[in-house]
């Protein structure tokens, strides 16, 4: 090593492994942890994306004389590696509750194959959402840019796949999918939410939609967006209890706006304004904006209020 | 495959191989989707960064012995990957209007050349948009540390780049390079957008800038600005309507203020602080605050209303 | 090169290498900017998360048959190459203000060794935040989950890293690294903020803490959530002042509230609702919510105006 003295390489080394002996949360190091790996979990929804979209996300690399072939060994390839991680988690959570091993790795293939089994009846709810970004957005091109390019669409493609597993009660993995889809898009979707066809998503940064959340179909909501708890500081005493909105069929939510509490319905057809706070449900059919901002107006000595009306 | 029974794989293979065939957008497989490159597009906007920011973004890899050499060779490399994609996107485009194949080569090309032509130009706005950023913001330790670090600086050279394409009419690659941008930095800026000189964005995730807005030199916005249209309703009708603002020079918009719509001019000079919600013109020189916010103030058992003034 | 005409391409790499000939900060090619490597500066810290977390980052790609033998090559790896980019920006900054270049190697082993005598420190901070995030978020399905998933863990622990650099004024290295951080998970921390024990970012995207912040112990911060500076209109002359406000221990900011200013001071204990906005010192135990928005409901033909009411 150049410029660093052996001696201290070692005692630190010394001091750092010494550091991993104090027995906290941040020191295990059970065999289980050794194996679910992140990694492998985003190659797998890279290639769950090829198998969703096979003619937009297909392998560039190298020219494909027979697509049947290459889809076949994708699929298999895809479920042998999910099928492996799921055997994991499922190990890690047995552990974790003190139960026996008993039928881990017949479990994992079970959950396996009906999640593969299901991608049909996501891809079908998927060609909705892609009409809905379409025919919501003047700036959409086409359906192709909106699959290339859209992060909405990516995050809602990755929470349909993260929320089958959900269902499955496999843990950890579809919550690390969803925050691979949050990381690339600032968009985050909780695997648990519940999310009907036609759903769209427009720019989306900042959106947060919360674990027990209900959103009907045709739904359209904007960047900044949270469907949220009211208070989470009950903390792990809430888990399993509703804490997050209803939102009802053909609902638009503009930039800005926080729905929360689990009590809070929005009723169908309903158009929200942008930066609204709602914390009490909304009868269907209603417009909510907020009041006009008063703005201060400064301008060289003079000064002028004046409410400005929406719209 | 293990633990996997092979009856299971092929049946659900099977399922997935038919359910492509149903000729929804989501099955298109023409040939042209093979070719479209996104992984492509981003090496290609890494090869400009390097082209671009020369001393910055250098290959360390390998010791370069003739830095001419290897911009050259850069440049080559960058060119025909380029050009491979814009042929493939008019081929795309000439398919999707049922026009013949007519001269796509040589457009493909003669677009090339352009963009290539517009890199000194674009480079000098850049080199003011690095000079607005260090003027900008108190915590900049040194210009370099501007282009190394600050995220808006890459979003806007990707959309300096992006725009370039965009205004020679070449489909998706624009859009595509920008959403590159945004999933990296959070800001999210059309490449139909127009912007002037000396552009500065501070934090920036959040920031949305829609497709027909038009920015002045010497603008500065903050994290959670949108320049947005007013209500997209309209959808596929509103293509080409100017739906978005008009900045004039010299405004600073600071951060979590959104503002609306075609008609809505901001004169040049004016400041307009937080969490502002803009819809109609405002006439230059202005500086534009929200009234103070009531506050709630609860201690103890007392409760007292205090209306905070800004600033 | 297919379809373009080499005279064209020798053409543009002639303007273009001309371009770099004007002298500009965007043409800057010095020695010393071909070393500094942002790519490795995210290698190491990709390797300083499986030194802190040892069985979560794990290298899963082979068989460790020896735990300490390979964290020992990973800190011995980690160390060489922090030292040899330290030694990079150590030199940048004696060229860049005109000192001579004595001692640079030995301070630059100095601070890479005191950097990495800190980790068990660090690791102890680390530890705190992990229970807060499991504590604060009902949705948490178990710590590891926590390492695995949440962004806000991400961006504290590399923020903590980038921190303990900072403070040994180590150039250009903390901002690179709290940028990484800002790219994956949208929270952008500035390196110089001082943050406490226990520390909880939920969700996070949208969020910034200024370069002169001051945050105590036990505190919680929601998506959207800016602690940022007043105006930072004076530019590069603000440089080491106190321009970010003070946060006191056990304190919880709600989602899109912006608290500004470096005399701004939020005692301990204090609660801060939604989408606030304060520039000035809240004492104490105070709950602060904004007054209730008043919201228009429109529905048929009728309108009314109700003020929503928090909580």
């Amino acid at each position: 090593m150049v410029s660093i003295i052996d001696e201290e390489v070692k005692s630190i080394t010394r001091e750092i492994l010494e550091d991993y002996t104090r027995g906290r949360d941040i020191d295990k190091m059970d065999d289980l942890f050794d194996q679910l790996d992140k990694d492998m979990i985003i190659q797998i929804i890279q290639k769950l994306l090829k198998i969703i979209y096979p003619g937009y996300y297909r392998d560039k690399t190298y020219k494909i004389y027979d697509v049947n072939n290459y889809l076949s060994l994708l699929i298999e390839d895809a479920m042998y590696n999910l099928n492996k991680q799921i055997a994991f988690v499922l190990k890690y959570e047995n552990h974790r509750e003190g139960k026996k091993e008993e039928g881990t790795e017949t479990r994992a293939r079970e959950k396996t194959v009906a999640f593969f089994q299901k991608i049909p009846q996501i891809r079908a709810f998927l060609e909705t959402d892609l009409q809905a970004a379409f025919d919501g957005d003047p700036a959409a091109y086409s359906k192709d840019e909106v699959i290339f390019a859209y992060p909405g669409m990516l995050a809602i493609t990755v929470y349909r796949l993260a929320h089958e597993l959900y269902l499955m009660n496999v843990p950890l993995i579809p919550r690390i999918m969803t925050e691979y889809a949050h990381d690339r898009t600032g968009i985050d979707i909780h695997p648990g939410a519940s999310i009907g066809k036609y759903f769209f998503i427009d720019h989306g940064t900042g959106i947060v939609i919360g674990e027990t959340t209900v959103i009907g179909d045709n739904v359209k909501i904007y960047q900044g967006v949270t469907l949220g708890a009211l208070s989470t500081r009950g903390g792990q005493k809430l888990r399993n209890v509703r804490r997050h909105p209803t939102i009802g069929d053909n609902v638009t939510i503009y930039s800005g706006t926080s729905i929360l509490g689990g009590e809070t319905k929005i009723g169908k057809d309903v158009v929200i304004g942008s930066n609204a706070f709602i914390t009490k449900s909304i009868p269907e059919g209603t417009k909510v904006t907020i009041k006009g901002q008063e703005l201060i107006y400064k301008y060289g000595n003079t000064e002028m209020m004046q409410a400005m009306e929406l719209e």
